[in-house]
């Protein structure tokens, strides 16, 4: 914890990480400003330690360790949860609210990459870039001629789970690709025109391609189900960035293998890392292992994030990125 | 050649194809308008066909079967070559300008599938997606951990060789995605406002990724070369979906291999369908059997434009994608 002296002139901040996550580029830069606290570095008998996690007034999480009512009742003083990733599933926003602190997120630093990804993986699959990639290594364009067309990217429509910051940038990427959008999202967006459904069962029948761009929550949990796959329809193809949980994911693999869809691109999974085993004999699929989400560039990004909301919160400024959770 | 009856009152087209390709979609469609006559289908010393040869006034090309002066000399009636391939360069121009024979193009049908194909490869290669594919196939996620990061696809500097009608089309895409581009070309474009340099080497200096869509002639052979790619630089990329002469490949080879230049996404070849087999165990290339032209979609177009350039001949009125070849 540094000298004693220098450590406790500096504002204190609670880090809440994984066990696992021992190391971040993050830490160093904090200690030079912040008197930094990790539960996993203080024995719980230390009194000194209890007094200072009773004393805490704001919490940074690193990758997604559950904030449960559970963690923050050890943090009676909690005034700011800080997160840092994606997605805020592993935040209990209600309880959060319900005890007047406030939480702020990554200030939509990710939103391109994981629109660019999500579009990426939708021409990847249409156009079949990574199954004619594995064609080629393989040695078979010699032997078997010409690989089979993909399908245009131009004129289909492509329906949009969830237009947040996310979903927005996608639509925005895919109009200039000629493509047409609809979409389904928690309430209706006055700022587009895009026709807007209030049923995922009529917006998979119109659509090409799915694209899951929503958060994560007991609302959207298996939010394409069986029949959303049976609307969406042969030849529809399903773009998962959203989170895992959005999918019934044995019945995806069961529809895909059976050829009731016609293809999808996922970056995220029911029970990462692990992946349904069938899927690596897929042709008309594309997976990536929750990459979406971030590049070197969004991570600097968020850092400099991290920094301003610290020394905004300690000096009563405004926030970037603070959630509405009212 | 049908009933001579019906057969000789319909227009006479000649279809001029590699020995190979021995049937098209469009054929059928063509004998029920047009007589069509296929030297591969008769004799030489048939002298009826001799007659038809010298007679004959449209040439219709299926792929690309070189139209050179030998050939274009077999029929000195000649007035229309239909090219129907993206590129043209298995066409003489010159001498169908000496002759004053008229060559109409694919009209641009094209252009869309080639761009989206371009910025797919450019996500691909940038975010990694087709190496997190196989990461995936190969069972390593839950092995290794954590895949690594790509790079943001914003605010990278992209130069397009040949701002024609598929390097427009990629420039439209890659601003909704951020990315700054600039572009060399024969001439200034005088309808956009992208910086242009009339030196590629320049052009390379600037760019972190370089997208080849220019035609192949004797002026462009070869004009990626190893004094371009050492100017593009280490981290820097390029994306071919023009054609396999317009890069040294044997260079382009060495230097992925010594990491002299970061990666590429390479649609097109030097010696289709042989590909340099050290391609095969990169990680920072993504390989495609020449797949970016064309989809069943612009295939329809294509024969709706051919089918229109047909009747339009043959009854004096204006001809789709003529080509300016003065």
């Amino acid at each position: 914890m540094g000298s004693p002296e220098t450590a406790t002139s500096l504002p204190v901040i609670l880090l809440h990480r994984p066990p696992e996550l021992d190391s971040s580029p993050i830490i160093p830069r904090l200690k030079d400003f912040y008197r930094v606290i990790d539960p996993h570095e203080e024995s719980d008998s230390d009194p000194s330690a209890q007094t200072l996690f009773r004393s805490v007034r704001l919490l940074l999480c690193l990758a997604r360790p559950p904030v449960t009512s559970d963690v923050l009742d050890r943090y009676p003083s909690l005034e700011l949860v800080i997160a840092t990733s994606a997605g805020i599933d592993h935040i209990d926003l209600a309880e959060c609210r319900r005890r007047g602190i406030k939480v702020t997120g990554n200030a939509g630093v990710f939103s391109d990459d994981v629109a660019d990804y999500a579009v990426g993986l939708l021409i990847d699959v249409l156009r079949r870039v990574s199954e004619a990639d594995r064609f080629l290594r393989a040695g078979l364009w010699p032997v078997k001629g010409e690989f089979p067309l993909g399908s245009r990217v131009g004129g289909k429509r492509v329906g949009i789970v969830g237009l947040g910051s996310i979903g927005m940038r996608v639509s925005k990427r895919l109009e200039a690709f000629g493509c047409v959008v609809a979409y389904k999202s928690r309430k209706i967006n006055p700022n587009v025109s895009y026709p807007y459904y209030a049923d995922i069962l009529e917006l998979a029948s119109w659509s090409d391609i799915l694209i899951l761009s929503c958060s994560s929550t007991k609302e959207t949990y298996h939010i394409v189900d069986k029949g959303v796959m049976k609307a969406l329809g042969k030849k529809g193809i399903i773009i998962n960035i959203g989170r895992g949980a959005l999918i019934d994911e044995e019945e995806l693999v069961r529809m895909l293998s059976s050829g009731e869809i016609g293809g999808a691109g996922l970056d995220v999974f029911e029970n990462e890392p692990e992946v349904p085993k069938q899927l690596f004999e897929m042709e008309n699929v594309v997976l990536s292992p929750h990459r979406a989400v971030l590049t070197p560039e969004s991570f600097a990004e968020l850092q400099k994030v991290i920094m301003h909301n610290l020394e905004a919160f300690f000096s009563n400024k405004p926030l970037m990125g603070e959630l509405d959770i009212e």
